[in-house]
């Protein structure tokens, strides 16, 4: 049976939360029902949104090693808990024999049509342009962050990375008082840090779509669909 | 550079929840300083306790292969975060190039030996009497739960298996009760689905060793003092 592949470490902690969610998600009563998987952390490659801003190393050809490794071992599926790195989308699918679920795909399905909604995201995903591209042929509107609000989205990653969810979720209330105020109401937590930085605020008032949470949703009805949880 | 290999999915929350613990421990500014891992998700692996306890096909077979699979891919050391898995420690460790960390002994590291601790495992764990047997060799008193506290262990075990962590914790909350009123005041989480129940408990009296922690603190050690995170 094929296993589902899991290209992480980008970063690491986002993994692992991606691994819960996948879990979480997974309807099993026992060991047995759940679905196998394999998760490369492959944490030594190089920074993504530095690449594309054009001050740091090119990731792709650790990237298409992990791809590869995930193959080989019997992948039927893959899903890659980082948005960035999906600037590199086209290059890894190709080289992939098992295909590779989008992140972008899986939460613009959750994205109202009817109202605007804030891109909060790393420098390289914004530059890349992707998610902006498929909001556009949705026509819906795409809200950038401030100057000062990407400093903050930043920071929040940063943080994350770092260990210190606790005090990205400062930064994070803060920054989500500020788009209130802006009147937006919609929010595309489009890096795989921010839903940690997210966790535990109040926000009921805001439509928070968790671009992690919709990939695992995906990697799952993918996976139960093909029946990978009977062995 | 090798990478820490997991064999997991016994069962995959736990295996999930082992993974953030090794993220959390790793001392990590940036991505690039998290240590890189293969986890794999083999749920379909018969179940261990029932084996042991002469009700369930054998898993040996399907752990060797979960074992083989890692050494494949470049695993430089194994976690097992499955304490009754541990039944078949000496063949897996015996087909095994990257040693394997065992579970009890990062475990019992940190079990004070001046006073008794009560074991809370599967009952297949209790069977096969690893935990036992290090303890007496420490000469530390084991005191094993009554048949009626058993039976809440094994319920605790399998509502978190079935996903249901806070059902757990309600009767793991019954059984710290009955734990205080036998006068203990050390637990061995023995299983690695119990930290799920114990998870928010008000149990400052009580002295809980959480196993997959352990492991976890123990894999981190390994990798860090052979430099893995160095890309």
């Amino acid at each position: 049976m094929p296993y589902v592949g899991v290209l992480g470490g980008m970063g690491s902690a986002a993994t692992a939360d991606f691994l819960t969610k996948l879990v979480a998600l997974t309807p099993a009563q026992c060991d047995q029902e759940h679905l196998p998987v394999i998760a490369a952390f492959l944490p030594q490659i190089p920074d993504r949104s530095s690449a594309i801003l054009g001050t740091g190393s090119d990731p792709l050809p650790r990237l298409l090693a992990g791809i590869d490794l995930l193959n080989q071992v019997g992948a039927g599926v893959i899903a890659i808990p980082c948005n960035t790195t999906h600037h590199w989308y086209r290059e890894l699918a190709q080289a992939s024999r098992a295909p590779i679920l989008h992140i972008a795909d899986a939460a613009l399905a959750r994205v109202p049509q009817d109202r605007p909604v804030m891109l909060l995201a790393t420098r390289g995903t914004l530059v890349s342009g992707f998610y902006q591209r498929a909001l556009a042929l949705r026509a819906t509107e795409c809200v950038l962050p401030s100057p000062e609000q990407q400093q903050l989205v930043d920071k929040c990653i940063a943080l994350v990375k770092a260990g210190e969810a606790r005090s990205a979720a400062k930064l994070m209330a803060g920054l989500l008082e500020n788009v209130r105020k802006r009147g937006v109401r919609a929010l595309l937590l489009a890096c795989t840090e921010l839903p940690f930085a997210a966790t535990g605020l109040a926000c009921d008032d805001l439509l928070m779509i968790d671009c992690s949470l919709e990939l695992a949703r995906v990697t799952v009805d993918y996976a139960l669909r093909l029946g990978w949880n009977r062995s």
